[in-house]
């Protein structure tokens, strides 16, 4: 594969990951269509294997690994779900695992890790980098250090989803006008672009951020990258990234229709009407692009058919009654 | 259709139902198998329309209605799943519905039944008879009472569930061994089991109820109908029922192997499983089979493939975030 993954490798990625990751089912609800005035169908990547679609991208990098290194395995650094894929992957490959994680990451994603049998290694948000501690782990090791996004496996892997919901909807017979999907580091999203293109050349993919940490939409408006302001917040933990990565940003300045984003406010709206009419638990990050649907919807995708990508559901569960019990 | 729907009878409602419902998707989870000892297979009915199977028999009884009965609309009682599938139905056939239901009601199942456009009745749950204002509503209205168990269609349009069961389980090539359904009425489980049965007529199925309330489980160890104590409570509001209905237990006591049953705190913990790791809203009612399954499971089925049905996730956002955020 070259640097820059293309429509064909997403395609490889989704064969080579048939069985080990699950085909997440596509819902849809009336009154969530009559709040959003458009037809909506959601891809469930919350009902993924460890609650988030990152175990695709996961998977696919570590099937890349020749013998030799699998044995002497992989590091990787992420507040949660990335952790979570890969701790998860590695176990299915029988593989060691060192996770780098936030000493404020959700606990119910330190769970999840430790569960899976990884080593986990916290630090502090302020005073160390993580990158360095990975650097460092993984010069120990001689293991692999696994990217959260800005890799062409872990690309190709996450666009497995788009593979997947492009064969879904194709099979119903009702093909999608847009796609609406959050974007962090923009891995899912640029994959998934690809791999949907496959099926239909003319969809358009839109981002889904919070307000406050729109990287990609300014980004998209103004044609090159920017960055987040330092010190935003949001409760979108999974999210959360400083600008688009270099990959990512080569394909989604050119796969990608603009930006749209939602308040904490309207995420969290978006996480109760998710209980409320889907049955689905939602974390704040997995429900950005259910916001943006409902609540900053493109003019352009008004009636139309719009994919919304429900990418985790991993919250806490005191955070979740929070949110939930108001 | 004679008194006793037969599988052909199922057969026949899946097909009529094909369109007016949801197939819904079957999910599993290496956690919880770990915790039951055995290979569960969930049939996601919480993520059905209206949150429950429900509209599946209501459809079914709806669809039999000659065109003259459909103007003068249907009657039904019910705390709230029953009420808001015949709700739902009811529009879908632009048909007037009225809806008898206790004043003590989950408030979300009341909301879902008014956002559909029935007309709702409350009553008061210790002094008046919702048997009876239900007859006098119908003869007033000239309309069809649609119950909510024990009527040949209904049982049907429930099995119909067990139909897909059957063919998504056979599509996977993953036969079950078992099934475990909650059983109020048991007009969904002796339908499933009816329906599954023309893919396996050798699957185990075993009614899941709350523990003070085991009518089924004490009427199949007994060979007769046995009741509630009156006056015995549980969380599960969609499940309470005083006894096997006649035409339920007709086709029960033939059908069904027997009974399992959890503690109202079984079933919570049950709920905040499906929280964690399936990233699913179940209500109480909802979670009995998954309570069962994981703590009450029956020895013949330990290390088998297992199916447990998740029938609802109607459940106040309040009565949830007690049970989650604990």
């Amino acid at each position: 594969m070259s640097d820059l993954p293309n429509s064909q490798d997403v395609l490889d990625a989704a064969r080579r990951l048939h069985g080990h990751v699950l085909r997440t089912p596509v819902l849809r609800n009336d009154a969530l269509d009559e709040l959003a005035g458009a037809k909506l169908w959601f891809k469930c990547e919350n009902l993924q294997i460890t609650g988030s679609f990152k175990i695709r991208g996961a998977t696919n990098r570590l099937l890349q690994l020749p013998a030799d290194a699998r044995g002497k395995g992989v590091v990787a650094f992420s507040s949660g779900n990335h952790a979570q894929g890969v701790a998860r992957a590695a176990r299915n490959f029988q593989m060691p695992a060192l996770i780098v994680m936030p000493s404020d990451a959700p606990a119910i994603k330190v769970e999840g890790v430790c569960g899976d049998g990884a080593e986990i290694r916290l630090y502090d948000r302020t005073s160390e980098s993580r990158e360095e501690i990975a650097a460092e782990e993984t010069r120990k090791r001689d293991a692999t250090l696994v990217p959260s996004f800005d890799d062409p496996y872990i690309i190709a892997g996450q666009g497995s989803a788009g593979v997947e919901f492009g064969q879904q909807m194709r099979d119903a017979n009702t093909p999608l006008d847009h796609i609406i999907c959050c974007a962090g580091g923009g891995g899912l999203i640029t994959g998934l672009a690809l791999g949907y293109r496959e099926f239909d050349p003319d969809i358009k993919v839109w981002t889904a951020e919070p307000e406050e940490h729109d990287d990609w939409r300014r980004s998209l408006a103004s044609g090159e990258i920017r960055e987040n302001a330092p010190g935003t917040r949001s409760i979108c933990d999974a999210i959360l990234t400083p600008a688009p990565g270099d990959l990512t940003w080569a394909l989604g300045r050119e796969l990608l229709e603009g930006g749209c984003a939602g308040s904490d406010a309207d995420i969290e709206e978006a996480m109760r009407l998710a209980f409320r009419h889907l049955k689905l638990v939602l974390e704040p990050g997995g429900a950005a692009a259910l916001a943006c649907a409902l609540f900053d919807l493109p003019e352009a995708a008004k009636g139309k058919a719009v994919g919304v990508v429900l990418s985790g559901g991993n919250v806490d569960p005191a955070q979740y009654a929070r949110i939930i019990g108001v």
